[in-house]
């Protein structure tokens, strides 16, 4: 008798009760204000994970040593916002019920505070790192309040003041960076002075978002707003595998490939290889619930 | 002293009290439910328009002999659909109170929920006439009423039974079809029945909505949902010029054009072609209100 | 408790047991002599068949209810041909000893030997029929007798004289023609004749293998070797129903899809539907085995 | 020892002094008004030749049987439009002058003025016979009178009155269609009429030039200026062999492929394989001087 | 009553009397001799404008307090390269002749010529400042004076000796080093000296190029003739911000993005960024007259 | 009378007889596992060169100086790796039994294995140079010994322990970095050792093989297995040159351009500037039989 047609992410193919951490899809793009596409990132992640090596020769570990488990992309509501930030919350707090580390493939950036908001529930204290060439702190975008330009504002008005470090910024209107220096700490164009910030947020909860165009659009052309002058490919891996070693990291997600904005796909292979390296940075740390 | 940078589709360059018709563009695609990029449609078409000629050997017309206006795009509010219907509605209803006949260029198939709206308010026994491979008939799409498979269906629910008369149709779901057959006149696959159809409705009001993806993709194959089996260039091109010469258009729209699909540029000239015939069309028809 | 990530073709997600027919993917292109790339076409049906209908108009029946199981692609080996028919043989011969219809989604066309093979063994008596834009029956191509240019003559080695029969064959040098006036049945050009083919194979166990590049290069560009003037969609459409409803098809393939040459996806929505069509025209005919 | 690396059209590959037509390219497209690429044409039917067989089903002939020669592209100047000309035209008039045919490859249209200026030197009272989407008859275009746009009214003040035959026109401006009217016999959108034009043209010389853009879009979207609404492959195939094989064609060219805009490459295969038909037309007809 | 549809550089819709500096395209490739579609650049620069911010973290000023005009492209004349050349002479000196700062998009570098002979006249003691990958410095090309391979020499004819600096300069053939050994000061590869050479050109008027090909090909794929072993962004950046702040130019030029051949849309918005910091650099100096 | 259409990488036109370096290109790529079509590599690298200078400012050499003969592409069997291994071990060991260098473009890495297997006959004392982003040390992949995935492991069963210098790896499982330290010297992620290796290696006979996924893939993106985290193009560049200036080139490829998956031309812009980097690295050196 034939097996069904499984598909995970590279060596993600665990029992659901084994797993510390589980990924998921959110495939959404709908508030996408320049050019949509990110809807397809989750998917091309999954499945181009198999062009990369399960091995690691930064790191010396080896994803097929990791217990992750993959449920595949959620059904998301287009054109309804709304609704979408809701099932992905339900989904998260599903996960974080059971005691497990939720790992979610957007979508635009907007899809984080569908995560986030499930983490806030469980960790009120929760702080976020966020990795990104935009500043995302708008109030309201043409008229959304529900807008990927916002999602790190919406964040805040549940995080409160001083819980969220931001690194990479390179793109933002004035009114955000003015707005950001009182309510977040932002730190421009690279990751100087995240050394300091994971001293700081040792053992206590901690949302990481990354949206991967904080990298070079050399790097990585594939995504929706393009933003020349970002971190090279090395600085990133290194970045995030300080931070999800090092920090207690209750939940996360990685961003804004829209992959048919690069047909050469070195796009989703760096995002495959990001996803990696942050897989096998958790592998050594323990997830005890607060 | 230099002139401003003025750009509209090709030869609709005149002012607005002449002319009869008013272009515009409705860049909207947030409810896309398989590929986004619908938005780059009408502005695609606006650029294009200057590779083809402004005269047409098939009606022996001339643009440069015809009077309309091109407004540009609206800056139409993403991830906010309620919103960007209102905001089309009342651009289309400014048109109509000039007493000129409003053609909007999309932008997903849902943007004609807005445009219709407004022609309703003033036609109230106005008829759809409606080209398209999709039925769009649903009542609701993945949760979601307002969603660009739904459009028809919310059409109906303003102009009522018997007032909507679909061609081309080759997809939907066994439902949609079912329902159909009570509630509006579905002609399969092609335009076989159609000069009855304009026979029918000559001198009523007539909303015509053209979803170019009622074309085979291998003349338009810049779409999001490309339907294989479709008709052909010069069927689309005899079928618009009988309804825009023959019939009483108060309101029309041309849309689901997603050029970035398309490389090579066929479907933006095709859809090009077939705005010149329909402008060129109206040119010896007279818009009266009733 | 998440579920895992099944992925199938549009519907196929019922139990083994249940199905008649399984579908599963051979992505193999090492024998491919001039543009490579068909490896990927199995994956991108299933994955694309999420954007057309489970209903067809065309024949009024609809995929939910067809029992069809889908086991995903095998994981074949390149650079070795031998050991990949091989894989191929077994994997079918396992499908059919369940008596079920086995139905493979290429891949280049020279799968279709290894499937062949597992059903000759046990219906030694099959025909076969071929549709195609190539004759493919070279006795050796560039040194090569396990080439995609000479799959039919080596299905030819087992079936025999007059038991093959071809369908749109528009590309072959001098000597494979020669040859195959004197040893298979081959129709030039488009369908003609397929009606009286059909009659005589009537209740006969009949093998059943579509290249998709008998299909224009303008609806169906994404392949290795376009061959301009092809058969329409709807030729294509209506002969591979005649053949799934009234014939006794014990085994099938659809293959040379190379979805990279075509980023507008038209291709692989023409390949979707083609399968659907399949499918939909087996669900009334019952497989017996003789 | 080695071999020098000799690359031509798939089996020219005889030597000069046996040739009966001589191919050459001319890799040209400077007064190209809209998107340029051409000049990549000739070298992309080169090394594209190799994907298509050397055997025609259709007209039962086979390259290798013929005596081609391929002197390789001429090395011109951009942006001097008339050293350009001149450079085609005296490599056209030693081809003449050696009593062979020339086959030029575009390169847009314009350089068609540079040989047929060859061709009339020797034959001042060859007929031209044009197929094309476009009409080229204008007399100047944005200030220059060498542009592609222009090429046949050039060569018009050469062959004067009723010299030239147009067919396939789909495009021009009002004023290209008047004067049209008094100086050439145009025929609009397909091949109507060719057949009596052929009997006209018999056993006297006749330029014969085809631009690919005749071609519908779907067929050849790799050109240029795309027109939907244009012949079927089949339909040029058929008038190019009629051409080829019964009139006393003195010379000819294929232009205005630009392969760059179509990615899937189906354009430069049709074009091939007109290229073949036209070769193998030619075959059997002999070319003796007036 | 509706507007007329106004399309601007971001933020550049002010009035043309109250503007310091005053944009233009020329979309003009008639000369090049690799891969052509600069043409499309300027087009481009002005459409994806809108993807980026108005505000510059880099500088911290904002493009909506500074008084820009964009008068749109240039109609110009293909295949006919003197007459381009003066059609952009003609609009650089009126918008001299207004007291006001030319900023040209290409276009293909030759239009710089253009430019430049309109600013030599106004300024005949001033420099060029040229970045480029190329050093632009042959005297002929392929038979041709007016080359985009040619026009720092044929500047050179204006400026005379000692007048122009290269920065970037990594691709040219012997004799164009060996010559501008001689004539011109050329530092290869990087911005090394530029410092020194904006001290020594203070307060002058100097003319700056920018060819975009100086950057590397991974952020800048979309040009004729890439060449790898270029400047980062952040190079190119700091060094354009410099010298627009600190120097006094009196006019300038941003050329050779071919935006067709870059897909994922990264070169564009290199050049975007890039002319919005050019832009800002201006913003504080003031331009007046000699 | 005209002359055959001879066409060979950029200056490469000389008499064999004459040439110390003899240019090849392998066009197979059957037992890629990823992405396939590495076959395009050396006809695309040929035809590109001429859209690079042949005089190189690093060097300060010039190709025209320099003797090459380019003898084309062998036509090598798809399908049947053992016969392409053979074909080109054959020609290989041609161009060695003249007393020439050959350089071989690929092509899929694993024809490295024919030519080296030539290179071995003659000098079976010969270390090999490395460079890659993997290891290539796999005993078998997918069920194949014959794969690119193990063509240095099969290298080493013919050249033996401490023979083989790895330098820029970056990707292998697991299996392959424990294997690779006990037999080979790998060096990871960068060409750090370098300079003591080529002292060690000095007068020594070296053969090269250099696969271009080395570099970054934002430097060359056009590959089948991209893989971020590479080295930049002017680190391989002066690693290049160092190799073919200071060491005893026996033999040597350039291979893994996959230009379809990389429509911008960087990457093969990139591949050409490396291949003329080594030329003229060789330029100076002497080529003596051991």
């Amino acid at each position: 008798m034939l097996n069904k047609n499984i598909e995970t992410f590279l060596c993600c193919d665990g029992e659901y009760q084994d797993a510390d951490t589980v990924l998921f899809g959110a495939p959404f793009d709908s508030t996408t204000s320049y050019r949509p596409g990110t809807r397809f990132g989750s998917s091309a992640i999954r499945r181009e994970s198999f062009g990369i090596e399960s091995y690691s020769p930064y790191q010396g570990k080896d994803l097929e040593d990791v217990r992750i488990f993959d449920s595949g992309d959620l059904e998301l509501c287009f054109g309804d916002t709304k609704l979408a930030l809701q099932q992905i919350q339900k989904h998260t707090a599903e996960i974080l019920r059971d005691n497990k580390r939720p790992f979610m493939l957007g979508g635009e950036h907007l899809v984080t505070l569908g995560a986030f908001r499930a983490v806030y529930e469980v960790y009120p204290e929760v702080s976020i790192l966020h990795f990104d060439a935009h500043a995302d702190l708008r109030d309201e975008y043409l008229g959304a309040a529900l807008s990927h330009a916002c999602v790190i504002r919406r964040c805040w008005e549940l995080a409160g003041d001083e819980k969220i470090y931001q690194y990479g910024i390179r793109s933002g209107d004035r009114a955000e960076f003015q707005w950001g220096r009182e309510h977040v700490r932002t730190h421009c164009f690279d990751f100087a002075g995240l050394e300091q910030t994971v001293c700081r947020l040792k053992d206590k909860p901690v949302y990481f978002t990354v949206d991967l165009d904080v990298l070079d659009p050399s790097v990585f052309p594939g995504t929706g707003t393009p933003e020349p002058g970002g971190v090279s490919f090395d600085e990133l891996r290194k970045a995030v595998t300080m931070v999800c070693s090092e920090l207690k990291v209750v939940g996360c997600d990685v961003n804004e490939l829209s992959p048919h904005y690069d047909m050469s796909g070195i796009s989703t292979a760096a995002a495959c290889k990001i996803v990696r390296e942050m897989l096998l940075g958790f592998s050594d740390s323990t997830l005890e619930r607060v």
